[in-house]
């Protein structure tokens, strides 16, 4: 990477996860009190999470969901159902705590970030809760060439992985994804079909549309935008120039600025998924960091995941994007790591583990 | 039913959910500001909260888990890798707050409830935070006469639905269900097979046992106790007597309590299911207050929940009991009945909603 030293100084910067602490939370679990592996996935994650934070017992501090918005050129192909208006008006639901994400972020207490990435509206004041990186006024039109200069791709990059740090420094250890952009079903689906090696059908959902006649359309024009751009998979950076998006761009970086800070980012839906792919393919090592919340019903959320070999912890047919998905993981996340720290082991609470070797007798084994 | 006056008045305070507040639910989903539908599953939740408690915008109040611990006599058969003694080590555990239920309940602000409903060992003292409803010192062995007097079963079901009916009237509006009982999964095997129909190869899992010879073992035993004590599915309460256990017991009655008061029930895994069997063999109108928490990786699972035709929301490959699905789905309910009740509709926030008919130009498709 040579397009910026700030982004070179992020992607030196992103190792590993700590296989010495994940052997150890993996001893750990063995000796806490219930039958080996019963906890199914959560004992996966709080391994995860203690490779991740480098600690056997890793603590859960701050968590955030950073939702990201962007407006897309695209959408004068007519590849939605709702007006391009409607990402500033969703933008203003955010703020005013109406919209989904809001009400579960401020249930769960997690703290949301709403990000003008590049929305096309003007008119939303700078206020408290507003990050303005307004990259450009919603992208160009993916279908007549690249979306966004590679200039503006690396500003994306750059700004979400500071935004990241930013958090990360102030203690926040999970930090979710989330978007908020009409057509930005379309874009991902662009970068999926380029970073996956897939054709357009398989990486191409319903989104929002409303029928067989739109999706057909919409499959059209993401050939279309690859066909006249040719994004290079071995170039992120470009396929984001390409056939990318402004609030996609800030999530790519988001996960990069916090695999570099050494924090979880719990991915949610289609959307976010698409910006992992851009940060994947910077850096593969970003994969120790993530954790997939949840299956989108957007079909091609599936590909996505299985590139990265992610499993999802949740598949509740939701398809609403904001982070809502990632939201909602974010409990079992945290009982996750609160069993790992905190339950007693067997000689703790003196309880009876079972003979693990050996012929069992019948009153043993009673 | 006429075993008892008590169980008969609870059985007829049994309803359906309410339609017309369900009717109600469904169109305020449709209202708010998301496309329709996008929150999958979720949006079913609090379409059947809005029915439980009778109201458009369900509220949560308060959360409790109700652990039921109780002895089975036929663990002299061999039929589980722990000694009888870890029940009561375990309910110890629970008291001390080192047990995962314990964890989670705490971190989810969830009230946890122990109950010894028939604990084989003497010895754990009455104290804050245990109920003693003691039904016995553990079951009788199955594999050789009934695990129960039927006088017993139905003192299980009357004091599960008492405890129940107290905690609706101290403001509890989710019941989550647990269990602790050495044993416990080859009871349930044996009320799984006898309530569906199916062979107890189907209905029985490996529970806590290590290898495939202590699996078909554990078939072999429940088919005995089948044959033995012969249950008939049209008398839940006989199959409780023959088959079942104290805690599952007082967990059926956990079910019919709740439902009778208009609670909604958050099931476990299998043995939660099992008890739900014998109650909604008892009242079928139970099932529109249940709500399936997670899938068990314990086989007999599946057979359970396609009888009651219940979906799961979680499948983590959890398989530990004690209330820990129920508690880890608690979260995901919550946030069902706040978006219902909290979100924004589209003409609060003056977010545009998509044409819904007639032909759909470009300009307002974009």
């Amino acid at each position: 990477m040579s397009d910026s030293p700030a982004l070179s100084e992020i992607l030196e910067r992103i190792g590993p996860a700590d296989a010495e602490a994940m052997r150890a939370a993996e001893a750990r679990q063995m000796s806490l009190t219930k039958p080996p592996g019963s906890l199914g996935r959560l004992e996966d994650v709080s391994v995860q999470l203690a490779g991740i934070f480098g600690v056997e017992r890793p603590a859960i501090r701050g968590r955030a969901v950073i939702v990201a918005a962007g407006d897309h050129g695209v959408v004068a192909q007519g590849v939605t159902g709702y007006p391009q208006a409607v990402t500033a008006q969703m933008v203003r639901n955010f703020l005013a705590g109406g919209a989904a994400i809001s009400v579960m972020a401020r249930l769960a207490g997690v703290r949301q970030i709403v990000v003008d990435a590049g929305i096309a509206a003007a008119g939303i004041p700078d206020q408290p809760g507003l990050r303005n990186l307004r990259i450009g006024r919603g992208t160009a039109d993916m279908s007549r060439g690249p979306a966004m200069s590679r200039e503006q791709a690396v500003r994306c990059l750059e700004a979400g992985a500071a935004l990241a740090r930013e958090l990360a420094a102030s203690g926040v250890d999970l930090i979710a994804t989330g978007d908020m952009g009409i057509g930005n079903t379309t874009a991902s689906s662009a970068i999926a079909a380029a970073m996956t090696g897939r054709p357009p059908a398989e990486t191409t959902g319903e989104g929002t549309g409303r029928n067989p006649e739109e999706l057909r359309h919409k499959v059209a024009v993401v050939g279309k935008a690859l066909e006249v751009n040719a994004p290079d998979p071995t170039d992120p950076v470009g396929v984001l120039a390409k056939v990318g998006g402004f609030e996609i761009g800030v999530l790519a970086g988001v996960v990069l600025g916090a695999a570099s800070e050494r924090r979880a980012v719990v991915l949610d839906g289609f959307i976010s998924g698409a910006a992992a792919l851009i940060a994947h393919g910077l850096s593969p090592a970003v994969r120790d960091y993530l954790i997939a919340s949840h299956r989108s019903a957007e079909k091609g959320h599936r590909a996505v995941l299985a590139h990265m070999q992610l499993e999802p912890l949740l598949d509740l047919g939701m398809r609403l994007g904001e982070g809502t998905g990632a939201v909602l993981s974010m409990g079992i996340i945290e009982s996750a790591a609160a069993c790992l720290a905190g339950m007693a082991t067997f000689g703790e609470a003196g309880v009876s583990d079972r003979p693990t070797e050996g012929p069992v007798a019948e009153e043993a084994r009673g």
